[in-house]
């Protein structure tokens, strides 16, 4: 409502894990803060690949932004979309609400990443990326109806293609996918089809790169492989991608007829970050200071995977959630500190950002995965367990948890998926 | 595949509780039985109205047909639709399968009911029903999102026709869903708005008939409305309904502004009904003889809601889930002895269908319900509990069963929903 208070007024837009680890950290904290977000729910996405292949239902991994902040009193959250972001007016401009541009004392940048097409955004339409609940609908939706699809026809050629999901990308979401699609096929599906075979389904990975899981170890990416090809998984790797049709993915080797083409592969930042104004890195990324401010605007944070730094000890800080968190706290800390100072933003020295890492790790399927932490590496039933411990030790908020864990322990023992439903309206049909 | 074989062929259409219900009495009929569903998944309908009011998610009131049938070798699933139904000739005709129409020996009528807007069909698009997941993730969509609209809204009355919901009919559905409305605004959503008072909201429920809950004792109707307006419905009666425009609805009485509209009025039976060149009763229902036979055709049965009928006893069969699985039942076996006896369709004396009427309920919200059994009829917490364990009960398959339970007991134990998620793509926003 833009209100004339005396309080600062702090807008954050984007309630991912950098903007919403921002607003929990500001709690108590003397300013009203509006929280802008284009969906309802905070979204776990390290879980996501998980609805794309029945695994999960969406409102478990998804938690209703308001409800996680409900008892903070001086966040006001707003279900909205950004149009104008005006750094020299310092305002921010909402399509729905009809009320003047907000005002800001501080702003803080966390809108996320969106898929990438590396210039060919053509491809979208042929290749779904996976970023949000509807993308994930989306592909669980084609995979699901392309076997209905291939149990109906009588042509051998057609029942293959519609048998046939080609992964893109060899990076953890790449791999988590594949893997899950190799799980569902091989052991969910069979046995319930009359003509089809299910487990005869092809799952192939397509990486550019001479390796899959290209920011692990070497040697993990060879067991991530491994563990893939156990699976049933054709690893392709050193693949150029030339064109994607419908139904079809056409590389140096060849042509791949596929009624799924899942996109893995590229991440850019929120086409917001144009606006700004400013130059952008590598994929749209804004290259912030030390601190975490955009250059020249001490009073603008940028946050989580629309940012592009190397920290204070050298390191190149990922995209992902733990960082996005690292950086929501950092912002809090330095806004907290100038509040109580009383202060102009920027006007005392800011302690720069370090990013603390745990290491990382990917799920390849039921046991497999790889991690490493520094010089650590796993690989196998021990990777796996240390990545299910730690993804239902982060998920928000109870029910979820209990949810979760009783749906793989589910799974788990009976070889079954939960979430298999096609719906949606036939509008949204879009295979091939 | 419409395979030429000596094995007799049943067509069955449609996998709600009646066609389901017979293709697993038919477990072991000598016969190749072909069950085809425009849906992948069986749906547990009476709690449909939980997923429209965010109480369940999706996964947790659908299985995939395929796995329920999965050991049952003599029947094959198809997702697909009926274009054409041919008596005479025997064949139905499907509309994705590249394949010549199927025949049959026998066939089985189970396309269930669709929502009816008594010659009204132009109200749908703004009163949508509650007859698939779609359309319950619709309504939960626009309630959901009515809210955050008047969070955004600077104007009194642009907020009121936000946060008011009319439920139409006030039979079992309009009154489950009226009631799980009023607990959504009340209890669930309250302090999580900073500029609107959610437990403001309106909930209304209109009847066109002087009480509410016509299939009970009036005792009960009386008491099920007091239920409702103790949690704040609402509630009206000899309402008759106008004229429904984009977020508006005219009575009688006047006109009422209301972003959301629910239609739980009025069903009738499936289309394909009409094919059948067959005179049809009210609401399309097909007159079937008293072995549950379309007259003229004992090859021919139709069961579930798409049936017109009073039992050998005299009583008129309603159009619930009980009655359609005994339909179910009864139609296998009548077809399971003469297949055994190798006599054609009707050629020996049928037993007339009867029906046992184990009672009905209806649940207004948390501790509250009605339920009538014979001459039996109980109310509140007591009535309660026997709903909760009666769909517990019935429920299909071990994993929903645990799930939902949980969920139960956990929104009992902290007024908090689970599935309060607003997706889908902005096409299908109808919101006004």
């Amino acid at each position: 409502m833009n209100k004339v208070s005396s309080r600062k007024q702090i807008v954050v837009i984007g309630a991912g894990f950098a903007g919403l680890t921002f607003c929990q950290s500001a709690s108590g904290l003397d300013a009203d803060i509006t929280l802008i977000d284009r969906q309802n729910h905070h979204l776990f996405q390290p879980l996501l690949y998980q609805v794309a292949t029945s695994g999960l239902s969406a409102p478990e991994i998804a938690q209703p932004i308001r409800r996680i902040l409900a008892r903070q009193k001086n966040v006001r959250v707003l279900l909205d979309e950004v149009t104008q972001l005006d750094l020299n007016a310092k305002t921010v401009t909402l399509k729905n609400s009809r009320q003047a541009p907000l005002s800001y004392d501080y702003l803080v940048l966390a809108m996320g990443a969106r898929t990438s097409y590396y210039g060919n955004p053509e491809w979208e339409q042929f290749a779904p990326g996976l970023k949000s609940l509807d993308d994930a609908r989306l592909i669980r939706h084609n995979v699901l109806l392309a076997f209905e699809k291939a149990e109906c026809d009588p042509d051998p050629a057609a029942r293959q293609r519609y048998m046939t999901i080609v992964v893109v990308g060899g990076g953890p979401t790449g791999v988590e996918l594949a893997g899950s699609f190799a799980e569902l096929t091989r052991q969910v599906l069979r046995r319930e089809f009359r003509l089809i075979d299910p487990s005869a389904a092809r799952v192939i990975l397509l990486e550019a790169s001479p390796r899959i899981l290209g920011a692990f170890d070497p040697s993990l990416s060879e067991k991530g492989e491994k563990q893939l090809r156990s699976l049933g998984v054709d690893v392709r790797t050193n693949q150029k991608i030339l064109s994607i049709e419908p139904g079809k993915i056409t590389t140096a080797e060849g042509v791949i007829e596929a009624a799924n083409i899942v996109w893995g592969a590229g991440i850019a930042a929120s086409p917001l970050c144009r606006q700004l104004g400013i130059p952008l890195g590598r994929g749209d990324r804004i290259e912030v200071a030390p601190d975490l401010s955009v250059p020249g605007h001490p009073e603008v944070f940028a946050l989580g995977d629309i940012v592009s730094l190397k920290d204070k000890n050298g390191k190149i800080v990922p995209g992902v959630s733990p960082a996005a968190m690292q950086m929501g706290r950092h912002a809090a800390r330095l806004i907290r500190d100038e509040l109580r100072q009383q202060v102009a933003p920027g006007s005392v020295r800011r302690a720069a950002f370090a990013y603390f890492d745990k290491g990382s790790m990917a799920t390849i399927g039921r046991s497999r995965a790889v991690a490493q932490a520094g010089r650590l590496k796993f690989s196998g039933m021990i990777a796996w367990q240390m990545w299910l411990f730690v993804h239902l030790l982060f998920l928000i908020g109870f029910r979820n948890k209990l949810a979760v864990l009783l749906q793989w322990f589910y799974a788990y023992v009976t070889f079954r998926r939960g979430a298999r439903l096609i719906t949606g309206r036939d509008k949204t049909f879009v295979i091939k």
